[in-house]
Parts: C-alpha cells; structure tokens; sequence
C-alpha cells in the first residue's frame, strides 16, 4: 500500500459483518419485525440525534456518561442510547394525534460509549416492541409481551427456551411485610447477583445492609421457590402476607398466567422466577426476562416489564405500558459464537446466477433472469468478460445455489443448463420450467 | 403542563412520521429493497460513526463544514455523511474476503449538517446499490443500473418517469476538441444550470470562461440535441469530432441503448440528454438522473454514474465501479408535499381488530387473532375493559380495515361479527373463515 494511503478501518465495538453474516443478520431482523408486525405494532423511527436537554431528561450517572453527546452550531445534541426515552418524547409530543392504546415496534440502532469489551457493543440495534395506554392499560397485554417473545424465538428457531416472569409488587410487597422498605433497592440488587455470586455471598451483603439472619433465610427460601406456575402461585398466596401490594401482585401473576394459556404460548415455555428483578427503576409490575435453555452463559436475550409512567418527564398525562426489548447485535454476536449461526454456502442473496458463456449469449441470459425475477425470486447474471472456468469459480465462491449456464445451444433452444451447486448434477431446463427449478 | 416538564421537541430538519406516513415510508422502503435484492445485490450494514481520519480522507470544502464531527475520549470521530465512502472503505478493508464483482445495496440514514430549510433533511435516508469489479467491471453493469432504476420506479408506481443518461466521456471529449479541456469543469457546472436560468444566461456565462460565441452556439446545439435514442447516437457519431474519447463515450452510449433493450426496458422509459453531467468528481462514465414525468420540480429522484476509482484514499487497488442512489426521505416529503401519499385509513398495520364485548370473550378473541396471525396477517386484540362504544371508536381511529367483535353468541358458536370498516357492512363469519374474509 501507497505511503499516502488512509489505513481502511472501523471503530472497535461497532459490529460490521461480511455478505454472509450480514444475510443471517437480515434474516433475524426480519423475522423478528414479522412477528411484531402480525400482533398489530405500529413502526417508529425516530432521529438519532436529539437534543441533549430531551434525551438527558432523565438520565444520570452511568447512562450520562456513555452518551455521545455533541454540539454543533449553537445545539447540544445526542445521540439515542436506547428507544424508550424516544418513545417517551414522541408519545408526549404527538399524544393527540396517537390513537390508545398505542403500540408501536422500534428496530434501530443505538449508541453507547463504554469501554469495549467482547461481547459489548457502542453500536447496537434494539429490536422494542411497548403497549402505552392513557390513565390506564390492562393486564391482558401483560400476557400479550410474552407471547410475542413466544413466537419470535418459535421462529427464529435457536432451540428451547424460557421466558421467565415476576411481579415487581410481589417483590415490593413482600419485603415491605419485612420491613425493609428502605432497602428494597438493596435488596434487590443483591438478589440479581443470585445467580453469579451464589447463596452465600448473597446472605452476607445481605446482612450487611440489615437484614435479619433468620429473615434471610426466609428470603432466600422465599425467592427459591420453583415449580409448576400454579404451584408457584398458590405456594405465594400461602405465604401469609398481608401487604396488599404483595397480594395483588401475586393475583396479577395468576392472571397473567391464565392468559397465557389463551395466548397460546405452552406451559414448558413460561415460569415463575420470583429472582427477576430487572435493574431499572420504573418497572413497577409484571418483569420478563428469557434464556435460551441450551446457552445460560448468554443471559437474558429478551427483557421487559410493566412500567407505571412513561413520560413523567415530558408530560403531566399518566402513561402506563409495558414493553420487551431483543438487544439484536449483542444476541447475533453471541450466536455467532456458540456455533449457531449456519455458515454453509449463504453468503448470497440470489437463488440462481445465470451465466451466459459468451457476449452472444447475454440477451438470453437476461431474459433468463428475468423469468426468475419475475417469480418474485432473486437472480443475478454474470457480465464480466471472463473464461468459464473464472465464471464457475466465481459461481462457487458467492455460495450461489445454482448457476444456470447458457451457450449457443441453449439460446437456440430456449433452455439453460441448470447447475445445482452443492450436488454437482446438471440437468437442461427451459426458461419457462426455471423459476420453479430454483425455488428454495 | 407542569413547570418542571422537558418540551417534547425534535430539532429543525429530522423527520419524524405518524403511524400511518411511517407505514407508507416503509412500504417504500421495502419495495425498493425488494427490487435490489431480486437483482442480487447484497446487503451492507456499516457503522453510522466512523474515525474521521477515515471518514474524510477523501472529503473537503462544503462536505467537511456540514459532517457532524466530535471528540469521544481519544477518537475524533464522524457520523457518515453519505453511503459511498463507507462502502469504499469496505470493500479496501476486506477486498480479500469479497467475491467480485461485488453488488451490494445499502437502504440507511446519513447526516448533514445543513442549514434547514424546506424539503432539505440533516438526517435521511439514502438507498443505494453499486457493483464493484476489481481492475475491470463490464459496461453490461451500466445498463443493469437503469434497469433495476426501471423496476424500483414500476414498482413504487408514483407515474410515469424517465431515466435520463449521459456518458462523460462524450462531455470530456467533446470540449477537449474544441479546445476547452481546461474549463470542462466551469462549462459543465454552467451547462448544468441550464434548465435554471436558461440558455442565455449560460451562454454568456460561458463568454465570460472564454469560451468563443460561435462556440457557444455550437456547444448549445449540440447539447440540445434530442430524439429517439438511435438517432441521437446517429447525431453523435456525425458530429465530425475526431477525439478518441468523444468516440469511445459515444460508442459506450450506443452499447447501454441495446442493453438496455436485452434488459427489457420499455424505450420510453429512457432517454439520452446530453445535458446531463452530476456535480461530483468522480463520475468518468455513464451518469443517469430520473425524473417523475408529472413532477419535474422535484428533479432528480435518482441518480448516480460510472466511477474508475471507488477507493483511491485507501488501497492501490484499482476498484472501478457504478452505482445509484435514492434519496429516500427528501423523495417521501416531495411525494407527500404533492399528496402523492395516500391518506386513507391506513395508519394501521393489522387487517383487522378483534374484539372481544367482554372479559369472557377474550379467549374466543384471542383464538381468532390466532387465527388470522396463522395465515401471516396482521390481527390486533382490543384488551382494555372499556365500552363497546369506545371499542368501536378506537376501530374507526386506527383505519383498521376489519372489526371482527365477538359477543356471547360468536364465542358460543365459534363465529365473528365481522364490520367492513369503509363500509360499515356486518356479517357472521366463522373463525376458520376469518383469515380468507380479511385478506387484502
């Protein structure tokens, strides 16, 4: 390379990927986008850059300082750090002109400056779906959330899973009975840390922010418990608590769990897990998380809970929803990693290339595209004057599934000769049969 | 509103739509992408932030002032201020890893800081597909661009439009002839505002570059001409130019007619004005613009060209190339500014809205939505507990185009009340039926 060249390179913790991952990407994209378009969401897609004094509304500490934040001309601007806080100022801005309750899917990248790490990303698509009433929005759609989560990994199809479900009143409502209302937050980030610090570390912190031994045995016992999900319920009804908080969770629990039975969504796929918290402040009742069972080490590839305020910050109207959010990249990035992205021969948008063997034969070969275009199906034609043997080569190396050869004969006679890539076999197919031959 | 509430607001120049334009803008945005992937090119995600020393390797002037540039820790980095420099980076950076030619489309947004004003957007999106040949790359590929150029405007079916080509080779030889090799640029930007300020001010323009009256005239005749696009290549082949690039470019014209024929593209679809140049450097071949015939004020709503050389700044390698874009938000906004968007009753995903008259029909309605949803249609479930007046109300300010309410009865008998929303027509229709009843 030239001495006065520019080194090509891109930033790390920003992901971009080859024609074949970035198929596989798509394809996950789309499949998630068909799901929540099918339950009726709406798409938004709001600027990427805001204005700070709107974006930052909220946000403070650590969330401040991973904002890429800017100014030009006289504005301070920002760039989205995740699609709530859009959400939240669009809902605010246009509520008259929205129809409640408001769902609306938002598929788009967001940006993060932490410090890169495997497996982190600065750059990221969130894949959100929310349900926003006004005043009010029924436990149905609690139930709603996690049967879409049901039938977008139904069809992504990266093996079982669990989609697992708390209620923050339930949590809120038992520790208050306790009392230790004071250091629920305490708690609870303790709790979260269940699974990575174990039972033990857990009952230290535990006592050092107050908590009683015996209560945290009883805590402890408490947030372990599992089983069957009606099980579960009537062990939390047993549980002699008064605090209605907690009762109502417990009820709302139930509820959402008979709809989900209509929902349609299979009981092996759902479970009580009374260790959900959810670290954000504002989830306020029904809380998800969803593991793929084959690969725990991924965490939680699909999160959400009920919250009672969107947009406190912008708007004086009670604005309660619930909404799940796929964090797409870190997901495929982590796929990608345990094996579970195929790699064999997709690098290629196109089911066919047609190859004409010489200029002669270019008129044929489009019109042989064209046949297969016109079935709604993707074909390429190879126009570079090149030997058949570099135009094979290059058949095999996009990973097309078939090449679709055209000489003189073939023109003469209105046929190709079909080549399917993987097996080798070649077959004379006419133009008018073609479309049908490489349909996947 | 409060005092302490944050103004919802979004900056100058962002666009940001309602449910039922972000419905139209995506149905764009997938036909388009559609016609791309069908003529096999593949997709390309690259980061919206990149280094700037990267980024700008290339840019200067006007480009450099508009570019959204910050400093985040160590990096001085730049948002992307169009498709093409991310994509000649690209393909610099993983040459080894590509198959060319490489066809890719990228369908993204792209930030310019500009001054706001009516129809200019400092966030947009930009849908473009290039081919890229190492060392070589076929002019059969010149002529594909327009006709995929065809299919995307065919399909989007905003009327009747005509893809205007040149070939800069025809421009640059020409002028060289008559001595002006030196002012090419001055000629071509004056030439260029043609159709602004008319052929006198341009011929005085030109007077003031040097360029001789008798010149003038011929260069303005010769650039007038028009006609069936065999007989402007005869006009061009007569012009009694000897220089061997003149020659060649007319040659090439002449190839892309008859390819574009072998692609099927109807001849009143596009035509050959030699008035046509594109501002940017970097074209050396053939350029296109296309133009909405019923709506010339809203100019180019394509363009692009030929390019010998996509990644000078940052490989030796010789890259030549040809691509298009589409400016796909200043497009919607003309389109809608014109009422070429249409408004009717389509700020709605789902094809119909189930709902249940009380709790005890949410299963039925479920199971219907369920239904639908197995068909691959968009169903929504109305869930709040509110009256069936409201209910219906809410069906009406969706634009749903199918109420499928289910009382008593329906769930009794495993029907629907099924509401023709633009009609108002009613009919029992049982729920295997409901999916074939609300299909579009």
């Amino acid at each position: 390379m030239s001495k006065n060249k520019v080194q090509p390179k891109i930033l790390p913790g920003f992901m971009e990927l080859l024609p074949e991952d970035q198929i596989a990407f798509n394809k996950m994209y789309d499949t998630i986008r068909s799901v929540y378009e099918r339950y009726g969401f709406l798409p938004l897609d709001t600027p990427l850059i805001e204005l700070s004094e709107v974006l930052l509304a909220k946000a403070g500490g650590e969330t401040e300082k991973q904002i890429y934040r800017f100014q030009k001309g006289d504005n301070d601007l920002s760039l989205r750090f995740d699609l709530t806080v859009p959400l939240a100022r669009y809902v605010a801005q246009h509520a008259g002109e929205l129809a409640f309750p408001f769902k609306r899917y938002q598929m788009s990248k967001v940006f993060r400056g932490e410090r890169p790490q495997k497996g982190r990303f600065r750059e990221f698509y969130q894949c959100d779906i929310d349900v926003i009433g006004q005043d009010s929005l029924d436990i149905v759609y609690d139930a709603e959330m996690p049967a879409v989560i049901y039938n977008v990994f139904k069809e992504l199809a990266f093996g079982s899973f669990t989609i697992r479900m708390n209620n923050r009143k339930v949590l809120n409502g038992y520790f208050a009975e306790l009392g230790y209302s004071e250091i629920i937050g305490d708690i609870l980030r303790t709790i979260d840390k269940l699974e990575k610090i174990g039972r033990e570390a857990v009952t230290e912190e535990l006592e050092k922010f107050g908590v009683k031994a015996e209560d945290a045995e009883r805590i402890l016992a408490f947030l372990a418990l599992r089983g069957a999900n009606d099980d579960v319920i009537e062990a939390l009804r047993a549980q002699n608590i008064e605090n209605e908080l907690y009762k109502q969770g417990v009820e709302e629990l139930a509820t959402v769990v008979s709809y989900l039975r209509l929902f349609g969504v299979e009981e092996s796929a759902f479970i009580i897990d009374l260790t959900i918290a959810r670290g954000l402040d504002y989830y306020t009742g029904t809380v998800f998380e969803t593991m793929l069972n084959d690969y725990p080490s991924m965490g939680s590839v699909c999160s959400g809970g009920r919250y009672d305020s969107l947009a406190e910050y912008y708007t004086d109207q009670k604005l309660p929803g619930i909404g799940i959010s796929i964090g797409l990249t870190r997901l495929f990035y982590q796929l990608k990693e345990n094996g579970l992205i195929p790699a064999a021969g997709s690098g290629c948008v196109a089911r066919c290339l047609v190859i004409p063997m010489g200029e002669a034969q270019l008129g044929a070969a489009l019109t042989a595209a064209s046949a297969i275009r016109g079935a709604g199906i993707s074909a390429d034609v190879y126009c570079q004057s090149k030997g058949m043997k570099q135009k094979m080569k290059y058949a095999a190396k996009i990973g097309v599934p078939y090449a679709a050869i055209i000489g003189e004969d073939e023109a003469a006679q209105g046929t190709v000769m079909l080549k399917d890539m993987a097996t080798g076999e070649q077959k004379a197919v006419t133009v008018a049969e073609l479309a049908d031959a490489v349909r996947a």
